[in-house]
């Protein structure tokens, strides 16, 4: 993964010359931005551990399992999203004291215990793909702080093929984890954007959904039982699919990030690999119908196994299928399905029939197709446009179907707002990727040509969209989690008596406030409690 | 409800003939027992309550929502578990020191802040139908007791028909949500057994699964949000359907039975009534050949609303028919499937498929009509056998579907074991009516022939009961929850770090300990913590 961008260097997308055409025409004249620093030209202050902390830890992980490299330290600095990568390229993004690297569940207990005595700070670290800031160094009321890289706790512990669960460790990647079961013939099939460098750990400590959570719901409920290490002891909770016995506690882990405890082993439903797959593009005169038809479905159970709608804006600009970024321009809201697995022709059929009733006219196959080719690669298309001097971000909230106009209304106009309110033009997108029965979540690209500091105009910006987020009854994340960015506005979302709540487990399960210090609560509200 | 058994009197079954027949050849010569006491016979302590306690809760609840008689006492003396009859019976069970019924959320409130004040426990108490001692008027270390009945917060509050959504008060029973929802044309669908006396805040509370649960998920799913009264402040949870914002706090409250709060308001997801009904009965060579059947349909999710099987001997004596029972002496493992709701006939049509190629036969619609017709009156037969002089109780647990038959044995040899050192034969049948795509439920009802002291050899035996489902990976409880019954077992299965969890969360709450005390954690669990 390059340190300043998303993925294989070798995979940079080229804006289209279409794009670079429109740029002008949606977001007036923008600033061609300094190039990116290059890792060798970044600067960071020395290592705040000592030798023998790194003694200690190297006593547990070996002497390779520590890292304090310059450039170790630079590639743990946070995570992926626009404000991480614009830091870096300020020049502005702290880094840990060093990095750990862990085998197995004893030695993260061990490095744990190791962190408590010398009051050095613990960042857990999978694929490094957090988009709100859950993976930043801060050090909280600690001496140092540490990277926690699980890169190693990885593989296929154990498969259940008669049940359908697999053991899958931590660390392991989401390509890596589908190669393990495929070999059983099985599939996770979580496909979230961040598929490629994300974790099992990861998906589960940010509630996660993926591409596929029509057919296998979010990564919470494909979830049955975890294991975990904390400062104070250990867990393993799911000795059943379903149970009484008590508030679910595995439910407490997820969506935790890593400020409970270290996620060690995620034990996760599966199922047979598909053998066949079909695709079918759906086209609505405006979003508002796309959304009806969508319901419908959800409601019905129809069973597609990816359902997403793109609105007006989204769909014109076709950014949905990376592939054909600029080569068409379509008019209404497009509808992308994808069918896997069992009875695909039922389902389609099922689909099909309500889609219609909601206006909808299938138009084949190819618009779906273009979009799974290019659906992992989105994050590269954002280098690109910060390269070009476009500000590029996203973020996502979802509520029940009646309110999700005036929540998507209220996020636009936010988003607009701000960006006109610092003078920049901007350019909104929209889509719907994740439906429920009573539900659905909606997901917005914004693009903005800000000619000066986009650090501090984003911030205010974000701040104003998530306000009107919970105004409008809206959840502050449905899958990029809370992080340090969302913090203040989860404790609004739950509440004080909330707050408490997660304040208290934490205190008890990590009692020095070692683990990933102001993410998910901030800090004062802890020390509050 | 009867005080001292299920239901309405009028509705009491006799035992049908063959049973009484039957009984001998199944457990040997049974002792009739006294006769069970009547209600004026019963003789309880004076109520703890001062009157100053009583103006207390008067002036929030009015006068009439404060009752200290008698029999309002023994009625809220605690559940319907086979312990509580017999406990009755035997004139043992203790009763609270009074019952206060609040009308609304702000009264609940105002409950809770009273018996801080004036040190008194409170019992939250809906339907009454616990089996698991979570009614149990235990004081703590308080100095009285009270049950917070809450038959008089009932309604329907709001209802969202685009999303599916409905707001029902925590006090509404089964039927009353049910008939409140149907003059919207919707349906909850949400049938355990308890369903004609049980509440929407207790399914909520005890993590409660239906009949249905194959067609419309466990009670845990079908919650979108919950409002709750702390003695330490409220909470009002559930904005979206799928959130990554923090661990998931309604899924704390739900299995908390009353230990951090009461649950005033529930949120839920809610369907069309449905218009159409379908019933399927299959017959298996055995057991292991139903449940391979059973696997298929969830695995693959063809989409039965009932699916059921019974066991070899509980399909011999039809037990799972209660209308039929003695009258047919059937061969093999039975299912029962019902189908409700859209697509009924693909969904009949796959699920017979899958049935048919694990081995089973359609045996027509007449024994699943039979059981739908008589679902929830086997409690009634329970207090008719109790009458004959024999035991009788049921329990429940599950796991995966690799772990199904193994813990299915044990469990039986358990309870065989257990009677037979305690000189008593019994008759043990088994049912799975939860099917999972990774596991399943397993439903055992024991008959026995206790000669002396039911109470000491059910105990004994129960706790031989729940070792053996520990040490074979299955949860203490799958719909029952825990009560103070389980309690010992529940800290087993969640070990201690899990313990210190619930224990922390309790403490922040209701840092008193005022909340249905000993239920879910031990009390020495909480003061050790």
């Amino acid at each position: 993964m390059r340190w300043n961008g998303w993925g294989d260097p070798a995979k940079a997308k080229e804006l289209p010359r279409a794009v670079r055409a429109l740029i002008p025409l949606l977001l007036g004249r923008v600033r061609r931005p300094a190039p990116s620093p290059s890792l060798a030209e970044v600067r960071v202050e020395s290592s705040g551990l000592t030798d023998a902390d790194r003694a200690a830890f190297a006593a547990i992980v070996g002497p390779e399992g520590v890292q304090v490299t310059e450039e170790a330290r630079i590639r743990h600095a946070g995570g992926r999203s626009t404000l991480d990568l614009l830091r870096r390229r300020a020049h502005e993004q702290r880094v840990p004291d060093g990095v750990v690297l862990p085998a197995d569940h004893a030695q993260v207990s061990a490095c744990l215990a190791v962190a408590g005595e010398r009051d050095v700070a613990v960042i857990p670290y999978g694929g490094g793909t957090s988009v709100v800031g859950a993976l930043d160094p801060e050090r909280g009321w600690h001496r140092a702080v540490i990277s926690l890289d699980l890169r190693r706790l990885t593989g296929l512990l154990r498969v259940d093929a008669l049940s359908g669960e697999a053991v899958l460790a931590a660390g392991t990647t989401g390509p890596d984890a589908e190669a393990l079961l495929a070999a059983h013939d099985l599939e996770l099939g979580h496909y979230p954007q961040s598929f490629r460098y994300a974790t099992i750990g990861g998906f589960a400590a940010a509630r996660s959904s993926g591409q596929n959570s029509a057919g296998h719901g979010r990564f919470d409920t494909m979830v049955t039982g975890i294991r975990v290490a904390t400062p104070t002891g250990d867990l393993e909770l799911g000795r059943s699919p379903g149970s009484a016995a008590g508030p679910d506690l595995i439910r407490l882990f997820l969506g935790s990030e890593g400020i409970f405890g270290v996620i060690t082993e995620v034990r996760v439903r599966v199922h047979p690999v598909p053998t066949r797959r079909v695709f079918e593009s759906w086209s609505f005169a405006d979003f508002a119908h796309g959304v009806d038809g969508l319901r419908r479905v959800a409601q019905r159970g129809a069973g597609p196994t990816v359902i997403r709608l793109s609105d007006e804006a989204e769909t014109a600009v076709s950014l949905a299928q990376v592939g054909r970024i600029g080569r068409a321009i379509a008019r209404g809201a497009s509808v992308v399905t994808v069918y896997e697995g069992e009875d695909i022709d039922a389902r389609r059929a099922r689909t099909g029939e309500l889609l219609r009733a909601a206006g909808g006219t299938s138009s084949g196959a190819g618009d779906a197709e273009d979009w799974a080719a290019g659906r992992f690669d989105g994050p590269y298309l954002r280098d690109s446009l910060l390269d070009a001097g476009v500000f590029c971000e996203t973020l996502e909230t979802a509520t029940t179907w009646s309110g999700l106009p005036a929540l998507k209304a209220a996020v636009e106009t936010a988003l607009r707002d701000g960006f006109h309110d610092a003078g920049a033009r901007s350019t909104v997108m929209c889509h719907v990727s994740h439906v429920y029965p009573t539900g659905a979540s909606l997901y917005f690209t914004v693009l903005a040509g800000i000619r000066s500091d986009p650090l501090s105009v984003w911030t205010a910006v974000k701040a104003r969209v998530n306000d009107a987020i919970l105004a409008h009854g809206g959840t502050i994340s449905h899958h990029h989690a809370v992080g340090r960015d969302h913090a203040p506005w989860l404790a609004q979302e739950i509440g004080p008596t909330g707050t408490r709540i997660l304040a208290a487990v934490k205190r008890e399960l990590d009692p020095q406030g070692l683990l990933n210090p102001g993410a998910v609560i901030p800090d004062v509200l802890l020390t509050e409690g």
